[in-house]
């Protein structure tokens, strides 16, 4: 098993020992500790949703130290949040899970067409609170996309030099696309592809439907032959789009729906050689006890694949 | 009662012993000493409304130094004001009552739909002038926020490295908002979680009403039964909404009003666990005398809270 | 009281509200609030004499929370120690009595005839623990006394930028004098003036005995009839000679001795006008009810004077 | 046996919660994980004492890769050597073992009686080789020690900043001592003190004799009756001058000796409350199997005390 | 009488507006404004002798405050000390009269043939209390005159862009020049020369005697004639010296000595062309009636010259 995690790391030639010390980290921490695959709890949407729709349904999660806590005993391999969720529990969960400073974050306050996230915490931030990793979202198809590309980049390479590993969320979303576009397939390849082209070292996006956005890339698509017709398909398209397999992506869950529907989710995921998931609200808003069985499934959907 | 400040400076992991230092001078400080409980002494509306309609009701408050002595003779944790009317006191009252400097601040000669304050002072400024803290206001819901957070990002960084707490003023305002909705339950425990989330040590709101703002909020609040009814009600949900309060959070008095409004406020906010109230306009607007017997009979309600 | 406090205060106008607001701290804090007296707790020894030396006759004094507690309990008005002993205790006692970080110290396991004290802490150091003021030795008469005072200098520059208050140790020692001079009174006013001129805001010097060092110096203590005979009237030259009594200056305590002849020197230091002293080794050599007694026992002299 | 890890963790409380992971990450290693106790391989004997004097006697040594895998293979807490050896496998072993960087090193192709090591790494690099902490060498007693302690400061407020922990190997040493002194009962704790006050995290010193350099020392060790008979007995002094426990303090093993005398020390390290031992010559200067036995040895003995 | 200053202004232009600024605020300050001579109270003994022997002839110079109220009350054009001595009036005094802050001074508990002083200021320090000028003291003929000339350069050059101007003490002494050497006309117009090379705006030298140092110089100074019979023979080739009179040299009054002695020095000096006396002993050293009728004197002498 260990040897799946050298062969990945393998992929990142030009980072520093530090960076690949932190992506070890990750893949040998949790029940998925040295398979290469990745289940990961991300808790931004207090942020980005507003605190009630975010915690309501499961009141436990208002507070910051239930999710350090639900990772850790869900056996998850991070835990990614903004500042203030961090810093509310770094002293006492230091060094027991990997953590993921989410540096950039949208609030929902305000709503934009064309989306652009504030920053919202540093490199330095994130090495005083001995994270193993930054994460920043970037909204490909937003007016203000390269506005996001280039502090991305700037910060990438301040992270990178500290050894810090970087998780880049790639969320196409803006005025530039239609609402089916967002999640189409010529569009979550292309997302994977501008993470990986800026130098993330982990690349999330959402599942991909069948739909094709552009008329130029629906041409290729058909003269082709890609393969697009099950989850499978599009998951194994969007990780040839990511340096073919040479780069760790995976998925996030998105809002929280029944058990069943999550799992057969993960499981065309798997099929496709997605290399894991970043499940929320389906973790969180579930009764801790339903949260982590439903992690675990999760997890052992990877396991098997 | 020290126990009461021991255990909220418990809640500061993260922070250096230099921010704990200043949080513990502000809680040790006034009629309040001890009790985890607080009563800030505002003053920034010179600067926000103009000199007239911010002193000319009480004059003597044209008179920086009125404020500082009135603070210290109510009784009360702090004074937090921008930096002339600091620089114009903080000699003669050096280390008489913690100080908190406003580092940034709006006037309203121009005005705007989407409000976004200058920057008014520095960390820098705030050590040479003996503070315990800086203050910083955003305003969700405008399209400047995200300017905002990222200034406040980096200056709370800045102002922790070198020992001062960091309390944000969180007043949602701006074009994503209805007239209503700035004061919404909604939206003010979503200011609260942004401040939080910012990496707010204080975070100071305004006392939210029982409308609601977003429709996709409102059906988590009815769906949840969240409880909104009275403000003692309203108050334990934003307080929930700052990390299940393991955040300090105080909440704004408003606009000049009777003294009879004004304690009935208070007692809600106290019945719902708020840590205390930050009283400007009713303070200084009236007669020192009545200012000061006001300032203490909130402080009462606090203490029998 | 709080008259003298101010006076005091007053003559400090070179420096900012943050400096005002530290030496007013250690001048509010313990038994002599309020006085301008105060009494201290300096325990460097550790490092200056050796661990078994230091601590042997009193086993619980090599817990650094001992020396915090023992200030606080013992009413002191400030706790000096170096940055190791700092660090261990800054987190539980933040707030709870001003410290002072000492930024050099000599060990023993090397002598030198001209000693040179190593840099071991820095001002960003003392932020970050939330100290009130720095702490520096210099040893006039050392061959080295000028590296030192040029450190001093640059250390000074920056902790008055960001607010801290200047204690200087002042310990003539060095090939550039005789042993008895060390102590000799022309020496030790000299010693008091260097502090004041390079800028300190509160001097420590050891109580001068009547030999006079420099011919230079004996001739003018003789043709002026400067009184010298009793340590009242040494100590009352002394701090003449630091301004002219507009510099706080401070008397060490020494080596270890009995409790009467402690208190008899502390009594002639508080005739003089001696604004305090900095008991070490007589306070934590003893038990800690021993301690406390003794140092309260200084105390009440200095409320008595 | 996690609660012992974190019972010492609580005793950094002035660091950040980067520091914290760091050293949780050494005491949650390797065989004694969750114990609190450990044991380090360090290898700077090439640069220190030259090629073939280090590496002949066990030629696989040569190879920097060797260290590594005999401090996995052997279920060491931590790998600690100089620059070069860290950046010929930091690639291949990243994360799969926690790494500390010595930033200081001597050579012996020109002695010194008064040594001074050159500075050879920087915590950037420590941060780009994925290192959990950097280490650092002081030698009290040397005419050029307050240069290495002044070094020291910096570098340590520099590391601590950026989340590493802070090793100092505390050596007496130069013209300052005799010989016997270097080892000497009262030396040895008078070091563990000096690292300590130098803010170090963790202590390693010499196993002490029981000869005592100076007269000043002795005078107390023999008035208070201090017990030095035994090695468990110096040990426990030595610890007890570390903060009275409150810092974690190993000892080195010194030049390669036979296993029995090797594991009688270790007992008396263990008995007296010792941390742990960083082994060397007696660890790479054996074959691997040798080595490897006899460093196993020694954790069972940490185990059972 | 405008026209004077301005004429010594047009010397300058090399600097920028601000330093003549400072030398006009100088110029035109007191008793002597408008003539282009300068008398000036320079007060650092208590530094460079110790206090006694400074100020118990006169015992009201203890007080910091004092001097600056002699230097008005006497009409000088400004008034020179160390850091502390400023210090400690520059907020009672601010503005009131042109201030140089001595940025370098040295002590005499140490004694050195080659005397080297210490920093003890700094030009931002120079700032912050309002100075005109920064004035720093160089030893020709000192082993460690480099070290000074270096220093003097990075000063000044930091100085001159913060539009301070530079006085420069230049006092040959050290194992490179005899007693008498040390006041020698040779030694004294060098000194002058050195200082102006180094860029002094104003140059303080001792009044020259006859005596010649150097041999080569001797055979010149025959060989070409060059008068040094008369004091004001003297003066006048050392103001040659200092670019045949492009700078301003002024002269220093020595040790005290009788009223009579003074004055006839100064004549001297004035009918030389010097432009002007830094008096310290003799004015503060006196009763302040005493004083003042002396620095009266000698500016009358520069009146009538």
């Amino acid at each position: 098993m260990a040897n799946r995690v050298d062969e990945i790391l393998s992929w990142y030639g030009s980072d520093n020992p530090g960076v690949l010390k932190n992506l070890r980290w990750m893949m040998d921490t949790g029940t998925l500790a040295g398979t290469g695959k990745m289940v990961i709890l991300p808790v931004d949407q207090g942020f980005e949703h507003g605190p009630a729709r975010t915690f309501a349904k499961n009141a436990p999660g208002y507070d910051p130290h239930y999710h350090y806590q639900l990772a850790i005993d869900a056996g998850c391999n991070a835990y990614a949040a903004p500042l203030g969720f961090l810093e509310a529990g770094a002293r006492t969960y230091a060094g027991r899970i990997p953590t993921i400073l989410k540096l950039n974050n949208s609030d929902s306050l305000y709503s934009s067409e064309d989306p652009c996230p504030a920053i919202t915490g540093s490199v330095d931030d994130a090495l005083r609170l001995g994270c193993a990793a930054i994460g920043y979202t970037i909204y490909p198809g937003s007016a203000h996309r390269n506005e996001m590309y280039g502090e991305l980049r700037a910060i990438s390479e301040e992270a990178k030099a500290a050894g810090l590993a970087v998780v880049v969320w790639s969320y196409p979303r803006g005025s530039g696309l239609s609402k089916d576009g967002e999640t189409g397939i010529d569009v979550a390849a292309y997302a994977a592809q501008i993470a990986a082209q800026l130098g993330a070292h982990i690349i999330k996006v959402k599942p991909p439907t069948d739909f094709i956005e552009q008329d130029a890339a629906r041409k290729v698509y058909e003269s082709e032959g890609i393969k697009i017709d099950t989850l499978a398909d599009r998951v194994q398209h969007v990780i040839q789009s990511a340096f073919d397999g040479r780069r760790i992506v995976i998925f996030s869950g998105g809002a929280a729906k029944g058990e069943e529907e999550v799992l057969e989710e993960i499981k065309g995921i798997a099929q496709g050689g997605g290399f894991g998931s970043i499940m929320g609200r389906n973790s969180f808003q579930r009764s801790k006890t339903e949260g982590i069985k439903l992690l675990q499934a999760a997890m052992q959907i990877y396991k098997d694949a």
